[in-house]
Protein backbone atom coordinates (compact mmCIF):
# COMPACT_ATOMS: atom_id res chain seq x y z
CA UNK A 1 0.00 0.00 0.00
CA UNK A 2 0.86 3.57 -1.11
CA UNK A 3 1.56 4.93 2.32
CA UNK A 4 0.94 8.93 0.40
CA UNK A 5 -2.36 7.16 -0.40
CA UNK A 6 -4.75 5.71 1.93
CA UNK A 7 -6.88 2.52 1.75
CA UNK A 8 -10.77 3.07 0.81
CA UNK A 9 -12.86 0.80 1.64
CA UNK A 10 -16.56 0.30 0.86
CA UNK A 11 -19.98 -1.32 1.94
CA UNK A 12 -22.86 -1.75 -0.09
CA UNK A 13 -25.79 -3.50 0.24
CA UNK A 14 -29.68 -3.17 1.78
CA UNK A 15 -30.63 -2.15 4.68
CA UNK A 16 -31.34 -4.63 7.80
CA UNK A 17 -27.94 -6.38 6.25
CA UNK A 18 -25.64 -4.90 9.06
CA UNK A 19 -23.51 -2.96 7.08
CA UNK A 20 -22.99 -0.51 9.82
CA UNK A 21 -22.30 -3.03 12.47
CA UNK A 22 -19.25 -4.17 10.02
CA UNK A 23 -17.95 -0.60 9.35
CA UNK A 24 -17.29 -0.40 12.95
CA UNK A 25 -16.02 -3.93 13.88
CA UNK A 26 -13.33 -3.47 10.76
CA UNK A 27 -12.17 0.21 12.28
CA UNK A 28 -11.85 -1.21 15.36
CA UNK A 29 -9.62 -4.21 13.65
CA UNK A 30 -7.95 -1.40 11.73
CA UNK A 31 -7.16 0.46 14.64
CA UNK A 32 -6.04 -2.09 16.60
CA UNK A 33 -3.24 -2.89 13.95
CA UNK A 34 -2.35 0.91 13.92
CA UNK A 35 -4.06 2.21 11.40
CA UNK A 36 -5.78 5.71 11.44
CA UNK A 37 -9.65 5.12 9.96
CA UNK A 38 -12.37 7.82 8.77
CA UNK A 39 -15.71 6.64 9.15
CA UNK A 40 -18.03 8.08 7.00
CA UNK A 41 -21.51 7.36 4.91
CA UNK A 42 -23.41 8.42 1.70
CA UNK A 43 -26.00 10.18 1.19
CA UNK A 44 -23.96 13.33 3.46
CA UNK A 45 -21.20 13.32 4.85
CA UNK A 46 -20.57 17.08 4.94
CA UNK A 47 -23.04 19.86 5.56
CA UNK A 48 -23.24 20.86 2.38
CA UNK A 49 -23.81 17.28 1.12
CA UNK A 50 -26.30 17.07 3.87
CA UNK A 51 -28.23 20.15 2.39
CA UNK A 52 -28.39 18.50 -1.28
CA UNK A 53 -29.53 15.38 0.28
CA UNK A 54 -32.49 17.42 1.88
CA UNK A 55 -33.20 19.05 -1.56
CA UNK A 56 -33.39 15.43 -3.10
CA UNK A 57 -36.09 15.06 0.05
CA UNK A 58 -37.98 18.02 -0.59
CA UNK A 59 -41.64 18.05 -1.51
CA UNK A 60 -42.48 20.82 -3.60
CA UNK A 61 -46.67 21.34 -3.99
CA UNK A 62 -47.33 19.08 -7.87
CA UNK A 63 -43.57 19.32 -8.73
CA UNK A 64 -42.20 15.95 -8.66
CA UNK A 65 -38.27 15.44 -8.15
CA UNK A 66 -37.49 14.17 -11.81
CA UNK A 67 -35.51 10.67 -11.87
CA UNK A 68 -32.87 12.46 -13.61
CA UNK A 69 -32.76 15.20 -11.20
CA UNK A 70 -32.34 13.26 -8.38
CA UNK A 71 -29.39 11.26 -10.00
CA UNK A 72 -27.54 14.12 -10.38
CA UNK A 73 -28.52 15.75 -7.01
CA UNK A 74 -27.16 12.49 -5.50
CA UNK A 75 -23.73 12.90 -7.62
CA UNK A 76 -23.36 16.34 -6.56
CA UNK A 77 -23.31 15.48 -3.23
CA UNK A 78 -21.34 12.32 -3.35
CA UNK A 79 -18.78 14.98 -5.39
CA UNK A 80 -18.57 17.20 -2.23
CA UNK A 81 -18.07 14.14 -0.17
CA UNK A 82 -15.44 12.75 -2.14
CA UNK A 83 -13.26 16.26 -2.46
CA UNK A 84 -13.98 17.69 1.04
CA UNK A 85 -13.78 14.59 2.96
CA UNK A 86 -12.25 11.19 1.35
CA UNK A 87 -9.59 12.87 -1.12
CA UNK A 88 -7.88 14.80 1.98
CA UNK A 89 -8.38 11.77 4.25
CA UNK A 90 -6.71 9.29 1.48
CA UNK A 91 -3.70 11.61 0.89
CA UNK A 92 -3.00 12.24 4.59
CA UNK A 93 -2.70 8.36 4.67
CA UNK A 94 -6.08 7.89 6.31
CA UNK A 95 -7.93 4.39 5.55
CA UNK A 96 -11.39 5.48 4.70
CA UNK A 97 -14.73 3.22 5.23
CA UNK A 98 -17.47 4.34 3.57
CA UNK A 99 -21.34 3.20 4.06
CA UNK A 100 -22.38 3.16 0.64
CA UNK A 101 -20.53 4.73 -2.51
CA UNK A 102 -21.14 5.11 -5.64
CA UNK A 103 -22.53 1.26 -6.18
CA UNK A 104 -25.91 2.18 -4.56
CA UNK A 105 -26.23 4.76 -7.51
CA UNK A 106 -25.43 1.92 -9.91
CA UNK A 107 -27.95 -0.36 -8.27
CA UNK A 108 -30.62 1.89 -7.05
CA UNK A 109 -30.79 4.51 -9.70
CA UNK A 110 -29.51 2.39 -12.66
CA UNK A 111 -30.88 -1.04 -11.42
CA UNK A 112 -33.91 -0.14 -10.35
CA UNK A 113 -34.73 3.35 -11.91
CA UNK A 114 -33.91 2.11 -15.24
CA UNK A 115 -31.29 5.60 -15.73
CA UNK A 116 -29.21 4.48 -18.60
CA UNK A 117 -25.90 2.39 -16.86
CA UNK A 118 -23.39 4.58 -19.17
CA UNK A 119 -24.34 7.57 -18.00
CA UNK A 120 -24.20 7.06 -14.01
CA UNK A 121 -20.62 5.63 -15.01
CA UNK A 122 -19.56 8.35 -16.58
CA UNK A 123 -21.13 10.36 -13.19
CA UNK A 124 -19.90 8.47 -10.41
CA UNK A 125 -16.49 8.41 -12.05
CA UNK A 126 -16.66 12.25 -12.18
CA UNK A 127 -17.97 12.51 -8.75
CA UNK A 128 -15.66 10.14 -7.53
CA UNK A 129 -12.93 12.14 -9.10
CA UNK A 130 -11.87 8.73 -10.88
CA UNK A 131 -10.84 6.89 -7.23
CA UNK A 132 -12.27 3.61 -7.19
CA UNK A 133 -12.60 2.09 -3.67
CA UNK A 134 -9.65 -0.14 -3.28
CA UNK A 135 -12.31 -3.16 -1.88
CA UNK A 136 -16.23 -3.49 -1.76
CA UNK A 137 -18.08 -5.29 0.28
CA UNK A 138 -21.23 -6.77 -0.45
CA UNK A 139 -23.35 -7.56 1.58
CA UNK A 140 -25.52 -9.37 0.11
CA UNK A 141 -29.42 -10.81 1.72
CA UNK A 142 -32.66 -11.50 0.36
CA UNK A 143 -35.34 -8.48 0.53
CA UNK A 144 -37.31 -10.91 2.46
CA UNK A 145 -34.65 -11.24 5.52
CA UNK A 146 -33.92 -7.92 5.29
CA UNK A 147 -37.99 -6.78 5.82
CA UNK A 148 -38.06 -9.09 8.67
CA UNK A 149 -34.63 -7.64 10.39
CA UNK A 150 -35.87 -4.21 10.08
CA UNK A 151 -39.31 -5.06 11.16
CA UNK A 152 -38.26 -6.43 14.26
CA UNK A 153 -35.94 -3.61 15.43
CA UNK A 154 -37.53 -0.31 14.19
CA UNK A 155 -40.85 1.01 13.09
CA UNK A 156 -39.59 3.96 11.50
CA UNK A 157 -37.09 1.43 9.36
CA UNK A 158 -40.47 -0.61 8.81
CA UNK A 159 -42.36 2.06 7.08
CA UNK A 160 -39.16 3.06 4.88
CA UNK A 161 -38.96 -0.61 3.83
CA UNK A 162 -42.65 -1.07 2.75
CA UNK A 163 -42.71 1.80 0.55
CA UNK A 164 -41.40 -0.02 -2.01
CA UNK A 165 -42.39 -3.50 -3.17
CA UNK A 166 -40.47 -6.79 -2.77
CA UNK A 167 -40.10 -6.37 -6.45
CA UNK A 168 -37.88 -2.96 -6.38
CA UNK A 169 -35.58 -4.73 -3.67
CA UNK A 170 -34.88 -7.63 -6.38
CA UNK A 171 -34.17 -5.67 -9.05
CA UNK A 172 -31.83 -3.61 -6.63
CA UNK A 173 -30.42 -6.65 -5.09
CA UNK A 174 -29.60 -8.47 -8.47
CA UNK A 175 -28.23 -5.34 -9.70
CA UNK A 176 -25.61 -5.28 -7.06
CA UNK A 177 -24.84 -9.01 -7.71
CA UNK A 178 -24.28 -7.95 -11.57
CA UNK A 179 -22.06 -5.11 -10.69
CA UNK A 180 -19.87 -7.73 -8.16
CA UNK A 181 -20.06 -10.61 -11.22
CA UNK A 182 -18.56 -7.75 -13.35
CA UNK A 183 -15.57 -6.63 -10.86
CA UNK A 184 -14.54 -9.21 -8.83
CA UNK A 185 -11.63 -7.91 -7.50
CA UNK A 186 -12.85 -5.29 -5.74
CA UNK A 187 -16.01 -6.32 -4.83
CA UNK A 188 -16.73 -9.09 -2.85
CA UNK A 189 -19.56 -10.72 -2.36
CA UNK A 190 -20.52 -11.51 1.57
CA UNK A 191 -23.56 -13.63 2.60
CA UNK A 192 -25.33 -11.44 5.10
CA UNK A 193 -27.58 -14.09 6.55
CA UNK A 194 -24.83 -15.54 8.21
CA UNK A 195 -23.96 -14.39 12.28
CA UNK A 196 -22.18 -11.02 12.89
CA UNK A 197 -19.06 -12.73 14.11
CA UNK A 198 -18.60 -14.72 11.43
CA UNK A 199 -19.16 -12.00 8.94
CA UNK A 200 -16.49 -9.61 10.86
CA UNK A 201 -14.17 -12.91 10.39
CA UNK A 202 -14.32 -13.14 6.57
CA UNK A 203 -13.93 -8.71 6.01
CA UNK A 204 -10.83 -9.06 8.19
CA UNK A 205 -9.45 -12.13 6.37
CA UNK A 206 -9.97 -10.52 3.13
CA UNK A 207 -8.87 -7.07 4.14
CA UNK A 208 -5.06 -8.34 5.87
CA UNK A 209 -4.87 -9.97 2.87
CA UNK A 210 -4.95 -6.59 0.88
CA UNK A 211 -2.82 -5.12 2.73
CA UNK A 212 -0.16 -7.61 3.05
CA UNK B 1 -41.87 22.78 -37.72
CA UNK B 2 -43.34 19.95 -36.33
CA UNK B 3 -46.67 21.08 -34.70
CA UNK B 4 -46.77 18.12 -31.91
CA UNK B 5 -43.16 19.60 -30.64
CA UNK B 6 -42.61 23.39 -30.40
CA UNK B 7 -39.77 25.81 -30.92
CA UNK B 8 -36.77 26.38 -28.18
CA UNK B 9 -34.93 28.89 -28.60
CA UNK B 10 -32.17 30.39 -26.15
CA UNK B 11 -29.89 33.37 -25.68
CA UNK B 12 -26.46 33.26 -24.27
CA UNK B 13 -23.88 35.93 -23.60
CA UNK B 14 -22.47 37.76 -20.51
CA UNK B 15 -24.66 40.11 -17.94
CA UNK B 16 -25.47 43.41 -19.80
CA UNK B 17 -25.41 42.11 -23.56
CA UNK B 18 -29.12 42.72 -23.54
CA UNK B 19 -30.48 39.15 -23.46
CA UNK B 20 -33.62 40.32 -21.56
CA UNK B 21 -35.09 42.65 -23.22
CA UNK B 22 -34.16 40.34 -26.62
CA UNK B 23 -36.12 37.43 -24.98
CA UNK B 24 -38.85 39.52 -24.44
CA UNK B 25 -39.06 41.38 -27.97
CA UNK B 26 -38.83 38.42 -29.79
CA UNK B 27 -41.42 36.76 -27.70
CA UNK B 28 -43.85 39.81 -28.68
CA UNK B 29 -43.06 39.21 -32.21
CA UNK B 30 -44.17 35.52 -32.31
CA UNK B 31 -46.80 36.06 -29.71
CA UNK B 32 -48.24 38.72 -32.62
CA UNK B 33 -47.83 36.08 -34.63
CA UNK B 34 -50.11 33.83 -33.30
CA UNK B 35 -47.70 31.68 -31.12
CA UNK B 36 -47.91 30.87 -28.00
CA UNK B 37 -44.64 31.61 -26.04
CA UNK B 38 -43.29 29.97 -22.71
CA UNK B 39 -40.63 32.69 -21.22
CA UNK B 40 -38.06 31.33 -19.05
CA UNK B 41 -34.75 31.42 -17.69
CA UNK B 42 -31.81 29.25 -16.04
CA UNK B 43 -30.12 28.82 -13.19
CA UNK B 44 -33.89 28.51 -11.82
CA UNK B 45 -37.16 28.06 -13.79
CA UNK B 46 -39.06 25.63 -11.19
CA UNK B 47 -39.32 26.29 -7.12
CA UNK B 48 -37.22 23.17 -7.00
CA UNK B 49 -34.45 24.21 -9.31
CA UNK B 50 -34.89 27.30 -6.92
CA UNK B 51 -34.15 25.57 -4.37
CA UNK B 52 -30.98 24.05 -5.79
CA UNK B 53 -29.49 27.37 -6.63
CA UNK B 54 -29.80 28.62 -3.25
CA UNK B 55 -27.46 25.22 -2.75
CA UNK B 56 -25.16 26.46 -5.07
CA UNK B 57 -25.22 30.18 -2.93
CA UNK B 58 -24.75 28.69 0.38
CA UNK B 59 -21.39 28.86 2.78
CA UNK B 60 -20.73 26.66 5.11
CA UNK B 61 -18.13 27.69 7.33
CA UNK B 62 -14.62 26.32 5.58
CA UNK B 63 -16.44 24.69 3.50
CA UNK B 64 -16.19 25.36 -0.06
CA UNK B 65 -18.69 24.26 -3.19
CA UNK B 66 -16.55 22.55 -5.12
CA UNK B 67 -15.97 23.37 -8.89
CA UNK B 68 -17.14 19.32 -9.74
CA UNK B 69 -20.08 19.97 -7.62
CA UNK B 70 -21.29 23.21 -8.61
CA UNK B 71 -21.59 21.80 -12.23
CA UNK B 72 -23.08 18.67 -10.54
CA UNK B 73 -25.58 21.06 -9.15
CA UNK B 74 -26.35 23.25 -12.21
CA UNK B 75 -27.34 20.42 -13.98
CA UNK B 76 -29.59 18.67 -11.78
CA UNK B 77 -31.26 22.42 -11.35
CA UNK B 78 -31.39 22.52 -15.58
CA UNK B 79 -32.62 18.47 -15.62
CA UNK B 80 -35.55 19.41 -13.13
CA UNK B 81 -36.22 23.09 -15.48
CA UNK B 82 -36.34 20.63 -18.58
CA UNK B 83 -38.50 17.90 -16.93
CA UNK B 84 -41.07 20.38 -15.44
CA UNK B 85 -41.04 23.21 -17.74
CA UNK B 86 -39.41 22.99 -20.89
CA UNK B 87 -40.07 19.29 -22.59
CA UNK B 88 -44.15 19.99 -21.64
CA UNK B 89 -44.21 23.05 -23.48
CA UNK B 90 -42.34 21.61 -26.01
CA UNK B 91 -44.33 18.63 -26.46
CA UNK B 92 -47.94 20.93 -26.19
CA UNK B 93 -46.89 23.17 -29.30
CA UNK B 94 -45.57 25.97 -27.33
CA UNK B 95 -42.36 28.51 -28.31
CA UNK B 96 -40.14 28.42 -25.13
CA UNK B 97 -37.85 30.89 -24.81
CA UNK B 98 -35.22 30.21 -22.18
CA UNK B 99 -32.90 33.12 -21.02
CA UNK B 100 -29.42 31.26 -20.43
CA UNK B 101 -29.04 27.03 -21.06
CA UNK B 102 -26.44 24.60 -21.17
CA UNK B 103 -24.10 26.47 -23.61
CA UNK B 104 -23.65 28.94 -20.54
CA UNK B 105 -22.39 25.87 -18.53
CA UNK B 106 -20.36 25.13 -21.47
CA UNK B 107 -19.00 28.65 -21.24
CA UNK B 108 -18.11 29.60 -17.76
CA UNK B 109 -17.73 25.88 -16.05
CA UNK B 110 -16.20 24.25 -19.17
CA UNK B 111 -14.56 27.65 -20.87
CA UNK B 112 -13.52 29.60 -17.55
CA UNK B 113 -13.08 26.80 -15.21
CA UNK B 114 -11.51 24.38 -17.17
CA UNK B 115 -13.92 21.65 -16.21
CA UNK B 116 -13.35 18.63 -18.69
CA UNK B 117 -15.48 19.33 -22.11
CA UNK B 118 -16.73 16.18 -22.58
CA UNK B 119 -17.80 15.43 -19.36
CA UNK B 120 -19.44 19.05 -19.83
CA UNK B 121 -21.21 18.01 -22.84
CA UNK B 122 -22.48 14.63 -21.30
CA UNK B 123 -23.97 16.75 -18.76
CA UNK B 124 -25.53 18.98 -21.08
CA UNK B 125 -27.20 16.44 -23.11
CA UNK B 126 -28.28 14.01 -20.26
CA UNK B 127 -30.06 17.34 -18.20
CA UNK B 128 -31.87 18.50 -21.42
CA UNK B 129 -32.98 14.91 -22.34
CA UNK B 130 -31.27 15.01 -25.54
CA UNK B 131 -33.25 17.87 -26.37
CA UNK B 132 -31.06 20.65 -28.48
CA UNK B 133 -31.86 24.19 -28.41
CA UNK B 134 -33.17 24.59 -32.23
CA UNK B 135 -31.81 28.29 -32.43
CA UNK B 136 -29.48 29.90 -29.92
CA UNK B 137 -28.67 33.85 -30.15
CA UNK B 138 -25.33 34.29 -28.75
CA UNK B 139 -25.21 38.06 -27.88
CA UNK B 140 -21.45 39.41 -28.07
CA UNK B 141 -20.03 41.94 -26.01
CA UNK B 142 -16.67 42.27 -25.06
CA UNK B 143 -16.19 42.29 -20.88
CA UNK B 144 -15.34 46.02 -20.87
CA UNK B 145 -18.54 47.27 -23.02
CA UNK B 146 -20.54 44.74 -20.82
CA UNK B 147 -18.65 46.25 -17.87
CA UNK B 148 -19.50 49.62 -18.68
CA UNK B 149 -23.13 48.87 -19.04
CA UNK B 150 -23.49 46.85 -15.70
CA UNK B 151 -21.84 50.02 -14.03
CA UNK B 152 -24.18 52.59 -15.00
CA UNK B 153 -27.39 50.84 -14.14
CA UNK B 154 -26.96 48.93 -11.19
CA UNK B 155 -24.89 49.14 -8.27
CA UNK B 156 -25.22 44.96 -7.27
CA UNK B 157 -24.26 44.29 -10.63
CA UNK B 158 -21.17 46.57 -10.63
CA UNK B 159 -19.97 44.40 -7.41
CA UNK B 160 -21.25 41.19 -9.07
CA UNK B 161 -19.47 42.02 -12.25
CA UNK B 162 -16.15 43.39 -10.52
CA UNK B 163 -15.95 39.84 -8.50
CA UNK B 164 -14.46 37.98 -11.15
CA UNK B 165 -11.72 39.87 -13.12
CA UNK B 166 -11.57 40.98 -16.48
CA UNK B 167 -9.68 37.47 -17.42
CA UNK B 168 -12.14 35.61 -16.59
CA UNK B 169 -14.81 37.31 -18.59
CA UNK B 170 -12.56 37.48 -21.84
CA UNK B 171 -11.95 33.58 -21.34
CA UNK B 172 -15.63 33.29 -21.40
CA UNK B 173 -16.41 35.60 -24.43
CA UNK B 174 -13.61 33.18 -26.22
CA UNK B 175 -15.05 29.78 -24.89
CA UNK B 176 -19.15 30.78 -26.65
CA UNK B 177 -17.55 32.16 -29.88
CA UNK B 178 -15.78 28.26 -30.21
CA UNK B 179 -19.22 27.01 -29.48
CA UNK B 180 -20.78 28.92 -31.83
CA UNK B 181 -17.65 28.30 -34.38
CA UNK B 182 -18.41 24.75 -33.93
CA UNK B 183 -22.76 24.25 -34.22
CA UNK B 184 -22.95 27.44 -36.56
CA UNK B 185 -26.24 26.43 -38.06
CA UNK B 186 -27.86 26.25 -34.28
CA UNK B 187 -25.60 29.17 -32.54
CA UNK B 188 -25.82 32.54 -34.10
CA UNK B 189 -23.88 35.49 -33.10
CA UNK B 190 -24.68 38.73 -32.35
CA UNK B 191 -23.04 41.80 -32.20
CA UNK B 192 -24.38 42.76 -28.94
CA UNK B 193 -22.74 46.35 -28.87
CA UNK B 194 -25.75 47.51 -32.04
CA UNK B 195 -28.45 49.03 -31.04
CA UNK B 196 -31.39 47.50 -29.52
CA UNK B 197 -33.44 47.86 -32.76
CA UNK B 198 -31.06 46.84 -34.61
CA UNK B 199 -30.53 43.58 -33.38
CA UNK B 200 -34.17 43.22 -32.43
CA UNK B 201 -34.75 43.04 -36.45
CA UNK B 202 -31.69 40.65 -36.81
CA UNK B 203 -32.98 37.82 -34.62
CA UNK B 204 -36.56 38.17 -35.89
CA UNK B 205 -35.07 37.67 -39.61
CA UNK B 206 -33.39 34.42 -38.36
CA UNK B 207 -36.28 33.55 -36.51
CA UNK B 208 -38.37 33.90 -39.31
CA UNK B 209 -36.47 32.10 -41.81
CA UNK B 210 -36.27 29.02 -39.59
CA UNK B 211 -40.29 29.01 -38.96
CA UNK B 212 -40.74 28.89 -42.76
Amino acid sequence: MDKKNGFFITFEGPEGAGKSSQVRMLAEHLTALGMECILTREPGGTPLAEDIRQVVKSHHSSEPVHPETELLLMEAARSQHVHEVILPALAAGKTVICDRFYDSTTAYQGGARNLPLDTINILNSFAAAGRKPDLTFLMDLPPEVGFERIRSRESEGYDRFENENIQFHRTVRQAFIDLAAGEPERVKVIDATADIATISGQIRKIVDEHLR
